[in-house]
């Protein structure tokens, strides 16, 4: 099956490179949310979180990293997002594991989207200490 | 200066804990996005990704992998996104380095926001190759 970031890992030309090793890829989303919106992604085919390996998981971290101080220093962005999502039902679009490091700025659209309607709604689930317990019970 | 999530490092009766090691502690969010939304923090103080070591970003990483597998097998939720904010500008409340885990469900509330939303906004960025290229030079 044909794997669009598989295509890209595997030629150069095709992606606006920002820092690549022999396990890991980082280049820019041809759609960005703010200008320098990189994605990382494994050279490696892995759909998602559930199937990456730690090794290749916990080296993407670190390059997360990178990125986000090369975001501040280099471009001046006033904070990074890091999103990564799983599964159709997580809204994961291109299935092939990769980390989205979004530079943000003071009230970007972003900003108003995730935060200001997401407290409208997250401020009303308010449970129970009970009903907290049962649930950590359940994920210990 | 006073930290709220040092303090509930510091005091396991205040969280309701689904996981904790020697450097790592994941608890669960008191106003999920969806029942079983856990927070990683290191148990060591670190404002956010700026800050915090390497090897400690790492295993945050690597647990959060094991968090979203126990959520997928033991809460039968459809996906899992996981979000990680940094300074103000990106939206991050609480000084403390903090992942969230979020459980993720068929066209729950997140989705509307984040996707619905952020689709219309961001089909409109189309930056040109060459406006691409500029950026990619200065984070390279």
């Amino acid at each position: 099956m044909k794997c669009l970031f598989c295509d890209i890992a595997n030629n150069p030309k095709t992606r606006h490179t920002v820092y690549e090793d022999k396990d890991v890829i980082a280049f820019l989303d041809i759609h960005p949310v703010n200008p320098g919106h990189t994605l990382i992604i494994p050279r490696l085919h892995a759909t998602n979180i559930f199937d990456i390996p730690k090794p290749t998981l916990a080296r993407i971290a670190e390059v997360s990293k990178d990125i986000s101080e090369r975001l501040r220093d280099r471009m001046k962005v006033g904070g990074v997002s890091i999103l990564q999502m799983n599964e159709r039902d997580g809204d994961q679009d291109i299935m092939h594991y990769h980390v989205h490091v979004l530079p943000r700025m003071t009230d970007d659209w972003f900003h108003r989207i995730v935060t200001v309607e997401a407290s409208k709604v997250q401020e009303s689930t308010n449970p129970t200490k009970e009903e907290l317990d049962s649930v950590a019970k359940i994920l210990r």
